[in-house]
């Protein structure tokens, strides 16, 4: 007879400020004898795992970083010893967080795995940034994709561009030359177009342009990773919504 | 000279689970004066803002509820009279929540407003249901629409299917024939589609089958609106994740 299993929390920590936590991830928190913690986590949110050993498992594009098999493996050895883990991911555990992958390897070990969302960056950045992504009558609608999938090819940005629904692209610094020569050639080169980097924490930093001029106006700005791409005509309201915020200058 | 004006959060109380609440929007509720709250939200969030006078100001979709416009005099009225105005939605203020309008309406009256992001149910709801959206191989990523936009016109359902991207509708159960006839023509008739009906809440009710057949399993199981209708490969994954969460069943 093997011991009792423990249990997994796969948790979503939200776009970046440690106070956009869920209270349902604080409570998980709480419970955890170990956390697995992505790179791009905001430390801060440690604070609500007391008794946790913390164990960073990083992963950020391109750079060095923890393969996901192992961390599905190291995973699923805590949790057979009966350990209470929460692995945290920043923004939601399933979009572009690989949490399915994980799902998929604890379901295949027996293990109890409970799912506890979060705000994703493509919400949660806009949001406060002062972009309603789904503004009426000048959004059909918001679409999340990355510059590229495990195939290597990019996503189809006409039909993408034909949806007129706001486009969010995670993960795209790295093909922002592609990304804006694809939707330029798909009709979209005077769309507006904006550029948040770590957005919602205080490091963030931005740029404001239209496709065609984004990429050169982000190399500019010296902006980088983490970043997300905005593009649609709802990019505009930025401003009035700043406006609308004079504390976040004042403070 | 007139009085200190007050101030504004625009607050999204997430899918439903009022445990889906942020850190952020707790300490906001907790300043609050007055609470503006959508029908569809939890009244347990209101444990968050003890000091505070509730005013209910409904929205659904087809029943009686109260103008934007209304809602939006509402507000700055109480802000001008100097108090602090939660002002709570559910999900995200700015996914088909029309934040957007309230925050125009907010700038134009020169009063300070915060938005506070909140989970959308579009990808918390699929999550606490083991559907990972953006799962690797299988989507090329996700796009949240309504049915009908205020001209009437549907989205390009054709350009939607070709995205490759897992597809999240909100409000569709009125036009969930339609939007069904539209995908199957775009040769989306096999795909696996979900409908899930007052997500994340524990009455949670749903149905799996493919476009073709999904309003007529929707329409077998009695569902209505508040729903999400999701439509992609990633929707097959359910089952493994319910597998994986045998809490859900023995609580």
């Amino acid at each position: 007879m093997r011991r009792e299993a423990g249990k997994v929390y796969l948790i979503g920590a939200g776009p970046g400020d440690p106070e956009l936590v869920t209270l349902k991830a604080v409570r998980a928190l709480g419970h955890a004898d170990v956390v697995l913690i992505d790179d791009l986590v905001d430390r801060a949110v440690l604070v609500h795992a007391p008794r946790a050993r913390v164990v960073p498992v990083g992963k950020r594009g391109g750079c060095k970083s923890t393969p996901q098999r192992f961390i599905e493996k190291l995973i699923v050895r805590l949790a057979r010893r009966g350990q209470v883990v929460a692995r945290v991911k920043g923004g939601d555990p399933f979009v572009f967080g690989r949490g399915g992958e994980e799902v998929l390897a604890l379901a295949a070990a027996g293990i109890e795995c409970s799912v506890v969302p979060g705000i994703t960056a493509g919400v949660g950045v806009p949001a406060a940034f002062g972009i309603p992504v789904t503004h009426r009558d000048i959004a059909r609608g918001v679409t999340f994709v990355t510059a590229h999938a495990r195939d290597g090819a990019g996503p189809d940005w006409a039909a993408l561009a034909r949806t007129g629904t706001t486009l969010v692209i995670y993960m795209g610094m790295q093909h922002i030359n592609a990304i804006a020569a694809a939707l330029s050639a798909a009709g979209l080169a005077a769309m507006p177009a904006a550029v948040i980097e770590r957005g919602t924490t205080v490091d963030e930093r931005s740029v404001v342009d239209c496709v065609g001029g984004i990429a050169e106006a982000a190399r500019a700005a010296g902006l980088g990773s983490p970043a997300l791409i905005v593009i649609g005509e709802v990019v505009r309201m930025a401003r009035s919504s700043e406006r609308a915020q004079p504390l976040r200058r004042q403070a």
